[in-house]
């Protein structure tokens, strides 16, 4: 019998359900009401909900609450550090059904196959994964990406059934302006959803920005630029991430008239927060906890999402739906008791049913420094009298510029740990080029050794911050060995080291592992003299050269202010 | 130029617009806020809304209120008895700007190529015309329509770019019960829109309905069955036309919760109803009577129906979105000063700005009485003591049987207007086949001549009531003579007309001469001695075999109830 039929059959009683989840109040985010009864699933989606239906099996939830599972509207799953698969061992779990990603990170390193290898990584999971093509790859011309994404890539991405549109244009001059390389990307959505990435944009900008077609913004801090978003047709998606957090603020802004148009979402988040503080759940947790009303705050996560990116089966649990749905205890708390996908059990009791199997080979070696220089490290002096140095502060993307006195040693320049004046290199780890960009940093505090990483937005170079040139270059040999990740070195060898050897993101290791060899790299980097909170996520952030003050890439020092190169050396 | 970026520069400005409306207040139903502001337009669509933008056009509109243009979430064009370009007439000047119709009444008459004929017909109007492709053409086994829609039709109509979905499922028997035909045009639809008909639908029955994917329904009667359908996942089209007026008490069922599950819908509206009282303006004028903010009224009749079936680029007024608004005077009564349509003027004051001109030739001749029996009018006397006569009661559908004593002369059967027993015959019209199927008929009360018409659902064969033979011959033969619509005559001529050359359904004249003619044949109907208010109206419904309790059509007389046909005769 074809589903259909089957379907409304068993709505309709004259044949048992395959599975009957009894005695549940079920949350109807399509009516917001509560309804107790039990729901019949036939051929994986919801036949119907009512009282006495048979079914083969019979689960009694005994009074649990039921909703749709959770959707994410937006997060880069390589902030995990975790490939897809221990991503969804660590959310589904928590209750997420669907998240839509960006695979910005890895496609900065492995440009459209990159994203090809997360379609596919994510093809067999108990989790649903949208992307949205990466919009901005790579994200400006001062750094060396691995690989560039351009318009037909994107129109190529956009024929797949899990590609749901352009993901966050950041480049919002390229938008206002016109930039033909950037029109054409925009192009090349058609009538797909596009996501914004517009912090703080106002007035004739915002406009522009919004008469392009992008329908979304995550980046909101205040209610006023969320009202005004939305006043242009935005969903705004309300971001509580492992850095960025502003839910409460934004939660201020709900209204019964614009309430479908909040979406939540996570953005960025590490392992030890997706372990301890959760995913969507969390978000749900937080929204509850700041006064929302927890049948709006799940629309926001359930409904509103799949409504705005067209997922028309999703988001609701009425007849015809997909039985991708969340077991709670309880409407404050969060607490997921169990989790369906397509009428199946995949989650209890915290952990997955079934742990799933790597499916897909890794996508091979990305780092690739090539030949380096003798003495990749030196910095000749070339009689300056002082040099420009990035201020790192903890929890913040901000670097300032200082001007300090380096110190001098047979025609170099070398750090200086006593003064907190530390060497950094971008090492460019895609082509083999050799190019490593040199600079001074303060605000690590590292008194020897050094720490090495190769996460660095955006292009995901390897980036290198020491107390010596000898650990600085026993650092990189070491990531170069591991084929990225993480390490702290001593000037005598590797103190703690986590290997992320997809694209140099990722690690296929439970991410309890994970997160427990990222604790170890913090506790290293405190032993080294270390003075931040978050050195390695601080570290990752000193190559951004979309964020003021100073940067440096591989291609150099940059004024981000100038939006250009600048020398080391000065008055 | 290309489009997107003439926009963005426009909206940022760095181009004039091509036209801005300003000192508007915009009714933002995407934030449900009122914004103070001018309007910018270009190639069509809204570029941004804010103050001090160029323009090579400016309005002033004098702080009047804008909203996105109404979108009839429903409506069966054939009801005006007008071309739709008649239609469009009437009702664009009252601010609409799309309908999603179902042109049930034509396919019944000319099947896949009526709706055809629809499409092209709405091609070049100022109007946007959606159509959903009917379901249930025939409507019943028990009467002879013009054609039969099948599933290969409707999934053939399914790749138009105006088609929308299946129509109204009126067979709620064979969806339940699965029948074969019935999956197949379920499944020809798709993943698109398949709207409900669904009256007093509940429990299991109503839960199979859904099941089947029917995500609509506008025969909701009270509150309760309305909130039973939205937890369903139906979409509810709050209705208020001209014979069923549900609104006053749906609305009772909006929550803050469920406001975006609703959308108005007309239905049904005469010509005179359209003119008199106006159409979605109308329903939002009753709306806010009934105490129903204006906004979330407006919303209800732009972006909720405008979601409902996946206009992503209708509903509202905000960047990139058709700039199809209408200019309002207050949002109380809802006086339409101006519409737009894609930016450019198309009513102002009531009345179109140009003309149209029907572009499309009509479809050709649709009566075909063929050879018709000599007196075919006649009912022989086969002895049975009394017979079975339709009470048709003032505006109802339902028709109680009542068993009466006929008049008998030369061994036939003849009406009675003394005892107000006439005759009624329904002629098979369509493909010429001379079957007639003949009754009786009290609660017309005429005294003399005859009523009969050519649009009488579902099958709209020719219906016609009367006092005697010969003036029921004459009516026949007058419209077989006008090519359909409605006529009343005395025993020696035509009273007064309406000619309805379109499918026997529609004029192409004026609508407003097309009310006029209806108003002169319910003059001549109560001339005649007709005691009906609308006796036209409860004329067309005599042959609906699917509303209780006795129908006639052109097979016989149909007891509805026992669905089957039922002699004349009885004891």
């Amino acid at each position: 019998m074809r589903e259909l039929e089957r379907r409304i059959a068993v709505a309709r009683g004259d044949l048992p359900a395959d599975l009957v989840l009894e005695n549940a109040r079920l949350v109807n985010v399509l009516s917001g009401r509560i309804q107790a009864g039990d729901l019949a699933i036939a051929d994986g989606r919801v036949a119907a909900f009512g009282d006495g239906y048979e079914g083969e099996r019979r689960v009694d939830l005994g009074g649990a609450f039921i909703a749709p599972a959770f959707i994410d509207a937006h997060i880069h799953i390589e902030s995990s550090m975790s490939t897809p698969l221990q991503f969804a061992r660590a959310v589904v779990p928590r209750g997420t059904g669907a998240v839509v990603c960006d695979p910005h990170e890895i496609a900065n390193v492995m440009g459209a196959a990159g994203v090809r290898w997360m379609l596919e990584a994510t093809d067999a999971l108990p989790l649903s994964v949208f992307c949205m093509a990466p919009s901005c790859v790579p994200a400006t011309h001062l750094e060396s990406s691995g690989a560039e994404l351009g318009a037909a890539d994107v129109a190529e991405l956009m024929a797949h059934p899990r590609v749901l549109g352009l993901a966050e244009m950041m480049n919002f001059p390229g938008v206002v302006f016109r930039d033909p390389g950037v029109m054409a990307k925009l192009a090349a959505a058609g009538d797909r959803r596009i996501d914004g990435h517009a912090p703080g944009l106002a007035g004739r900008d915002l406009d522009a920005y919004a008469a392009a077609g992008i329908t979304s913004d995550h980046e909101c801090t205040t209610v006023e630029e969320a009202l005004a978003k939305i006043d242009l047709g935005m969903a705004v998606m309300v971001r509580e991430g492992s850095s960025a957090r502003n839910l409460a603020e934004l939660l201020r802004g709900v209204t019964p008239a614009n309430a479908g148009r909040w979406l939540l979402c996570s953005d960025d988040r590490t392992p030890a927060d997706l372990l301890n503080e959760g995913h969507v759940d969390h978000l749900l947790r937080r929204a509850v906890a700041e006064g929302l009303d927890p049948v709006l705050a799940l629309r926001m996560a359930t409904l509103n999402p799949a409504t705005h990116f067209g997922l028309t089966d999703r988001g609701a649990l009425a007849p015809g739906y997909r039985a991708d749905l969340v077991v709670l205890e309880d409407l404050e708390l969060f607490r997921v008791s169990a989790v369906y996908r397509s009428g199946e059990a995949v989650a209890e009791s915290g952990a997955l049913v079934d742990e799933p199997t790597a499916a897909v080979p890794d996508p091979g070696a990305s780092v690739n420094l090539g030949a380096l220089p003798e003495n990749p490290i030196a910095i000749a002096d070339d009689g300056a009298a002082r040099v420009r140095a990035i201020r790192a502060l903890p929890d913040q993307l901000f670097t300032p510029e200082e001007i300090v006195e380096p110190r001098r040693e047979n025609g170099l320049l070398e750090a200086d740990p006593d003064a907190d004046l530390l060497k950094l290199a971008v090492v460019e780890r895609h082509h083999g080029s050799g190019r490593v960009g040199l600079g001074f940093v303060r605000g690590f505090g590292l008194t020897r050794g050094a720490l090495a990483t190769t996460v660095a937005h955006d292009s995901h170079n390897l980036i290198v911050v020491g107390a010596s040139d000898a650990a600085m270059e026993l650092a990189m040999r070491a990531l170069e060995e591991l084929g990225g990740g993480k390490v702290a070195v001593s000037e005598d060898g590797v103190l703690a080291a986590l290997p992320l050897p997809v694209a140099g993101l990722m690690s296929g290791a439970p991410i309890e592992e994970t997160a427990a060899k990222l604790a170890e790299l913090s506790s290293a980097a405190e032993e080294l003299g270390c003075s931040l909170p978050e050195p390695f996520m601080t570290l990752s952030f000193m190559a951004l050269p979309v964020i003021p003050k100073l940067k440096l890439t591989d291609r150099g020092l940059v004024d981000v202010e100038a939006f250009d190169f600048v020398p080391l050396g000065t008055e």
